[in-house]
């Protein structure tokens, strides 16, 4: 999408320096920075650190890490390693391990010599068809964002979101937002709430960015407001990304989704996950609990960074000195809050059947 | 309650040098300053510029601003231009406008020249009653905490409270606080989850740094992390407490307040409200959204303060530079997501025939 009216990926291969190239997201929205992944350990750093995020670009840039990798030692042992330390680095994004697991397997029966070129090649193919699964996910959303509007005679559609599972958090387009940019594009009048999404404040540091560069209207408010909105119907309907949504229906996302969920429900919203099926645990007889919840650390609770008022960035502490922190960093919303999943394929009810009748290749999968 | 040891109350007259004396808590948990009133007009600016806050200081302090004014100019127009300007400071707290009303009655009636004395005199009889109901609150609360310890066999009791209701919300003891105080010093094991409570932080800012000074273990979480512990099972009661609550049972709280206690009801986590009884909206047949729910200023969602590094005090911005943002200050959680009431006369369900049970003499009142 469009920074400063030129268009951008979150992330693309440079041949001419033969670099990947990244956005690093944690200086945003203050700073506009584009740093340059040489080695795989770089690629693991800006994953472990943050510098990109979200699940479906963190499967991204694992690939080129493996690529990078490949390009340096393609051995068995170096490629088992990386895919190691990569699938290390963030443990809810269930994508991450998976697609580490089906590359190295798609390698490791390749010549060592061929290995690079194809782990190059599969990078920008994973990047390509991220894109695609987005313009889709945007597609099959129109269509919900169109019902909504019809119902309101045309009204302004208020949409809200938490997180930020924009085009920065995927290669382009979004997932929670592909449905919006294909609505704004279709000349449907919406504005967007966006959660300020505690402790990271990735959605006033990345979705009001996001949408500020695109012109399109937003309000910002603290998380805490969201249930207040819904009860003053000021809210038509919630629309969220996901780091790993099990084939029950049950949504792993940011910490918090849980309760927009339920002020959702208590305010009879309805509440869609934007999830490729990329992020779908298609493993069976999950429960919510199996899902590995990344503790991160206290500092992020206890301080807080921006820029001060001459611009200069500042990092400040908002808590006593001798108070600690616990840092939870996702949730699980349980499948009975969510009105529906829309997929690359179209949109589902939470519930294994409904996703196995869209998805009979992958659902299979899980058995094995 | 203590402050490095030392016995303190949120407000005090100062007879040496004839001000009254409140804690500026807009420096807290980074500095701890006391500024001294001489003025009614400096009263009104403590309220309206959140030196203090929590609706039962707020009644204290605006009771000594008139104090202040009687003492300068006792005349009726003075009288009565200080209420209007005191009452108008803070919209949603209840207690702010009854009281000062009250007092403008009880003062008109007499002698001009007795008014400053009987203004003075009331405004500590306030101060003391205060602190007398939230020891009755802490008591009536307590036998709740001790329930709970018991049923978990003397384990640690888990309490998390959003915002601050704490001694520094009150002249002291607190009102949601009042019990864990009484608690402690019952020898009960307990812990506090502390809701950072965006966007004024007053958990992270005030309540962590109550709790800190008197050695009670607590651990900040952001708000959105309190659904997650309680599907955790880690939280055994929510203890918040309110600006207004309506004799529906109906609470007006911190924005934030009504998603905690759908996250209570969820997980079958008893949901208690402290409520002084001047805290009570006695006007009958009341909904939710008669309630005035103040809006306040944008900068406190794109802004915030705290201390950098080397401990100076500085204000970041954590947003883009041209977003907007909606600040409501409080929401309502309706009757049926609350479990009880704590008052100093007892605990009550949320309902009216109940709460005019234990207070027949203001239920009455209600009806004027």
């Amino acid at each position: 999408m469009k920074v400063a009216n030129k268009p951008y990926q979150s992330i693309w291969y440079e041949p001419d320096t033969a670099t990947v190239n990244v956005i690093d997201q944690r200086w945003l929205p203050h700073r506009f920075q584009i740093e340059q992944l040489d080695t795989c350990k770089q690629a693991f750093i800006a994953i472990r650190d943050m510098w990109v995020r979200g699940a479906p670009l963190i499967g991204a840039t694992a690939a080129y890490g493996i690529a990078l990798q490949m390009r340096e030692d393609a051995s068995d042992e170096a490629l088992s390693a990386a895919c190691s330390q990569l699938a290390s680095a963030r443990p809810t994004a269930v994508n991450l391990t998976w697609a580490l697991d089906r590359l190295r397997k798609r390698l490791e029966k390749m010549d060592v010599e061929q290995r690079a070129d194809h782990a190059l090649s599969h990078a920008q193919e994973l990047c390509i068809d991220d894109v695609r699964t987005n313009e889709s996910i945007g597609q099959h959303g129109l269509a919900l964002i169109r019902a909504v509007q019809q119902a309101k005679n045309g009204d302004t559609v208020n949409i809200l979101t938490h997180c930020n599972a924009g085009w920065l958090a995927t290669v382009d387009r979004g997932t929670a937002t592909a449905p919006i940019y294909a609505a704004v594009e279709a000349g449907i009048s919406l504005h967007v709430w966006v959660d300020e999404t505690r402790p990271r404040s990735q959605g006033s540091k990345l979705t009001a960015w996001e949408l500020a560069e695109l012109g399109i209207a937003h309000t910002l408010i603290v998380d805490n407001a969201a249930g207040y909105l819904m009860r003053k119907r000021k809210v038509d309907m919630v629309l969220v990304g996901t780091d790993r949504t099990l084939v029950t229906g049950a949504v792993c996302n940011k910490i918090g989704t849980y309760q927009v969920a339920l002020a959702a429900k208590d305010n009879d919203v309805p509440f869609y996950v934007a999830a490729p099926s990329s992020s779908i645990d298609w493993t069976p007889d999950q429960r919510d609990d199996d899902i590995p919840i990344e503790q991160r650390a206290e500092s992020e609770v206890l301080w807080l960074s921006g820029v001060d008022a001459s611009g200069v960035e500042q990092a400040v502490r908002i808590s006593p000195q001798t108070s600690s922190a616990f840092n939870p960093a996702f949730d699980v919303t349980p499948a009975r809050l969510v009105t529906g999943i829309i997929t690359e394929r179209g949109v589902s009810v939470p519930d294994p059947a409904a996703l196995c009748t869209l998805f009979p290749d992958l659902c299979n999968q899980g058995r094995h």
